[in-house]
């Protein structure tokens, strides 16, 4: 009896859900249901979520806002373009993909980013920030060539807006002779808390809302006017004034856009009065939206940094499942502030992630040494710059993938004024479950092609440990690459002294030896179990220095060895493997020594979504293979 | 007689120029003799650069305010920070390097931007775009951490505004509890002339100039309140008249900083009062020069752009020197507007470099499909995968070592979706005399490693057709890579037809086998010309494509001579000639074949100012050494 009615209870909290199984079927829900589907929409994310993880708290704060948006555009002949993408999931359960919400973020599964091969709703793929305004008016510009009529809207949020793309957009978009509507997401943070000059701008709006400030600021201006003229007495004065009459979105104003707003982004029919009255003009318009992050949930709402991104979790109690290990960032994260603690030139940036760096430990210690610069990557880089030349010792700690937008900053800014930046790159290599918009799968390809950049990668937390201690004191840019990974046993307990481009022998074996690049031991650690069984021990070097390789050592081993194989987690093409063969090719085989090397690298291709495991075994690093060639190779 | 006085005029001329010989030496010069100064400067420069070419216009437009920063300032105690830096020949004059004016922009001589190796008043290299703000920023971090008192300014142009890490910089400044100076020198324009929000703001500021727009506002704003209060009716009322009331700044107000301005930047009394008022501040103020570019020769006053950088050219008719040939821009100029003819979905993009890409003619016949951004690369691109994937097909031409700045876009957004857009890549290579900032030399090493792009180079202008005939009908993203030289002879006047990763064998030889690609061919029949003396003919390979390489046929190769050389303008790391090795490993020499390869590559280092031909010669491609390698290895 209990039983049907909670069957029955769940029936009818799924019931206005079960009715949109398309694009558009949102327009048949009454209006006065609208609550009552927001309501589904977000126990049915927080449901699904907390069995396969993801990002929440941004999918929760923009539920009414995406209804809005399907109630006002006409998908998939209308285009929506999500900046970043993670908050698309109440998109994608209005697009007919609810059942595909059981495979989220898993292999071969549902994205949890727009994907195009998923649906012609979603119009173009996002994964890195402040993209959605340049898309846009790409799209915008195709429109008016084209003599087309659809609507284009994209979504971005005020963390994004941080980015400085987003403002080389705002100011192309200015001219524009036909409607866009650029939504702000304002949930007063990006990841974490927002920073910067704009951040305080949105923030004073924010408290302005429904013009009481504009209001009380018209009398104090007014009541300081005795003639009307004597007021014009000096610039700063009136300007002091305007200031306190304040008007909501002026900076957007000065730009060339038009300013709507801010509209309570959690009430679906004033959004949707809004973006109709915005979508009726013949230009841009920035349509300001008030959203909370993590709203609806308990725990996204007390803690919406923590359920950002969240593994699997317990929806009773907001408790992470799994049990939590120790990883690469948090060694990090104190190797940092013991070093710290002993020089006092070390300081830290990050570009809007303390906690996913681990920097957020070292920001409680040392609040005026750590910089938060918000979604700026270019600006984390060259700020570092200037802070290097000035005698100080800045860790830049950003993910692999995001560090690709300050590529010409590290160029140009750090490596041709040779600095002593330290680039701490965390999410190296296959990252899982974000896809391809988010594997570090590039680094070595984009790091060790620049002059001056020595880069490193660690066996283990012990070594990350000492690379840091190393490049702090190297007098030169440095990168430490390391893996989104709990920390490995250690291979081998005792360590090499780091030396600039000096690897370590960490067994000296028989017929095959394997190179190792940082986590890659793992991989000829499950190659030499293999090989155990054939009676074969092989050597293996772990080569700590991607760049400058050590080329003595490696050649060496083709001299020691039959057969040598190297092992890194980044693309083919610029990678290890591809240097390696050019060192040989210069020293060994142009010296008409018979020998075989096999380099083993990712593949050259985008990496889609999955398990770690997984997709280093279906892209070139699976262990069993490696052993396959070997035993081929080596004719056992 | 007449000599005499000549030399006298001439002597004066210099006169006050000659008792500058340092930094600081300036200031025992009297107020009344500053015009005086800067005639002199004017002149001086005019006479340099018309020997040496160089960067004109920018410089000329920032005499006066030159002086002033160096009144202001104690230099080096004190950090000047020259974003681009190409204006900054009147603060190497002030500092001491008069004499090295003769060897400006020459091999081992005076670099044309800012270097630190060469005088300590020169706190910061630069040479790429909207630096500035990011380095100041953390040099006053660093100096609230260390205590100093040393005074930090910088000094942006109006241009350089419109790129995004400028933006950044500016969010981030908003809080500093220190001073910072950051000088708009708004002289209207980027090279060509300024486009987007931005500039038409400040437009609007300087016809605003002395508050006479403010005057007319406030009494057409007053005028129309009858009771004073009956006003406030409305937020868009309002908010017009708040617009007609216009307060120069505010924009920058918003974001967190105190505007003080405009000031006539060829005043330099004005300067130096507002520089001294803005120093008083401990917070960050943006200080609005506004200059003329060009200013004080007739030829660059009339036309800016022509003489933003030159060649030497005559002083008194300002007349190029030399004779004009046709470039591999001028090709691609033409040829794009001819295969636009046929296509109306193909549209143009340059960020800022209309003249220099060659777009300035498609944009006279075609000026609805051409898009000047700004100097915005990571919005040009992105903007562009939003054309494409609305159908169009957007040919993004930008220099090689600017696009290093939307490496991430590139991969993100147009790679990431596949869209087919065009990158024409000008000044891939040695670009020789603007130096390290500007060389060409990653892009292979940028490009190759991303999944879905195909990038090619051509051997001379036909093949750039071709090529660009190719990419129009390609359905993914494809990069040209060009030199910055005029047109070669074709090496043979028949082209095979241009097919996805296809090589072209221009001649079958014996013994020896040159792979090349783009302009090296230009390398290799130089070595075949000094072969022939010896009676070897070798095979000369064409490829085409960096990316896919042409497997099959750089295999061949291997099978058909002893001897096979790659040639390429790029650095080693992340170049062909790593990848043809590991080709050569896998498929060659771990079969047991002996056979010898060796390539050929610039330098795995930042290559200087000098000639393109003298840097090729001494950066590791010198068809003397290349022909001496040959020799030694087939034993002649």
């Amino acid at each position: 009896m209990l039983l049907i009615i909670l069957q029955r209870v769940v029936n009818d909290m799924g019931r206005l859900l079960n009715e949109i199984n398309k694009a558009n079927d949102i327009k048949a829900i009454p209006k006065k249901e609208w609550d009552n589907l927001a309501a589904e929409i977000r126990d049915f994310l927080v449901d699904k979520v907390s069995k396969t993880g993801g990002h929440l708290s941004s999918g929760l704060g923009v539920v009414e806002l995406t209804m809005a948006l399907h109630l006002y555009l006409d998908l998939p002949k209308d285009k929506l373009i999500w900046d970043v993408g993670h908050q698309a999931y109440t998109h994608k359960l209005l697009t007919g993909r609810k059942k595909d919400f059981d495979t989220l973020r898993q292999f071969e599964g549902m994205s949890g980013f727009p994907k195009r091969r998923e649906s012609e709703c979603d119009s173009f793929d996002t994964g890195h920030s402040s993209t959605s305004i340049s898309v846009a008016n790409g799209m915008c510009r195709a429109r008016e060539l084209s003599g087309g009529d659809e609507k284009i809207v994209c979504v971005i949020g005020d963390g994004a807006m941080s980015g400085g793309m987003a403002y080389e957009a705002l100011n192309n978009i200015a001219d524009l002779k036909s409607n866009l509507i650029v939504v702000l997401n304002d949930n007063k943070m990006s990841i974490s808390k927002n920073v910067g000059g704009l951040a305080n701008y949105l923030s004073k709006i924010r408290t302005n809302t429904h013009y009481t400030g504009f209001k009380n600021g018209m009398e104090k201006f007014f009541g300081k006017i005795p003639g009307g003229i004597r007021l014009i007495n000096g610039l700063k004065r009136f300007k002091d004034s305007v200031k306190s009459l304040f008007v909501p979105g002026m900076f957007f104003e000065d730009i060339g856009l038009t300013y709507v707003g801010p509209i309570d982004g959690h009430d679906v029919s004033s959004m949707l009065r809004a973006l109709k009255y915005a979508g009726r003009m013949k230009k841009a318009v920035l349509l300001h939206v008030i959203t909370e992050k993590g709203r609806g949930y308990k725990f996204s709402e007390e803690n919406p940094s923590k359920y950002h991104g969240i593994g699997p979790f317990n929806k009773e109690n907001g408790e992470a499942l799994g049990e939590k290990k120790l990883t690469y960032t948090d060694c990090f994260s104190e190797e940092l502030i013991r070093l710290a603690e002993n020089n006092d030139k070390i300081v830290a940036i990050t570009a809007a992630m303390p906690d996913g760096t681990g920097l957020s430990a070292f920001e409680k210690v040392y609040p005026d040494r750590f910089f938060d610069v918000g979604i700026a990557e270019e600006h984390a880089v060259t700020f570092a710059a200037g802070m290097a030349v000035s005698g100080y010792k800045p860790v830049v700690a950003i993910y692999s993938t995001f560090l690709q937008r300050a590529y010409d900053q590290i160029i140009h800014d750090v490596c041709l004024n040779s600095l002593p930046v330290v680039f701490a790159i965390d999410r190296a290599g296959i990252v899982g479950n974000d896809g391809e918009t988010h594997q570090g799968i590039f680094d070595l390809s984009y790091l060790c092609h620049i002059p001056n950049m020595v880069v490193m990668a660690p066996r283990d937390g012990a070594e990350l440990g000492k690379m840091m201690e190393f490049a702090m004191k190297l007098n030169k840019p440095s990168a430490i690459r390391y893996p989104k990974a709990s920390l490995p046993a250690s291979f081998k307990s005792s360590y090499d002294e780091i030396s600039l481009g000096k690897s370590e022998v960490l067994s000296v074996g028989k017929r095959v030896c394997m190179l190792t690049i940082g986590n890659t031991l793992e991989v000829a650690s499950k190659v030499t179990k293999l090989l155990e069984k054939d009676n074969i021990n092989p050597g293996i070097i772990n080569l700590r220095f991607a760049s400058p390789l050590d080329e003595q050592a490696i050649i060496e081993a083709a001299n020691s060895y039959e057969l040598v194989i190297s092992i890194e987690e980044n693309v083919s093409t610029g990678g290890i493997g591809e240097r390696i063969s050019k060192l040989y090719v210069e020293n060994v085989y142009n010296y008409g020594k018979a020998f075989k090397f096999m380099p083993y690298s990712l593949k050259d291709s985008f990496i889609e979504q999955g398990s770690q495991d997984k997709l280093r075994d279906v892209n070139g690093l699976n262990p069993f293979d490696i052993y396959n060639d070997i035993k081929r190779e080596l004719g056992i």
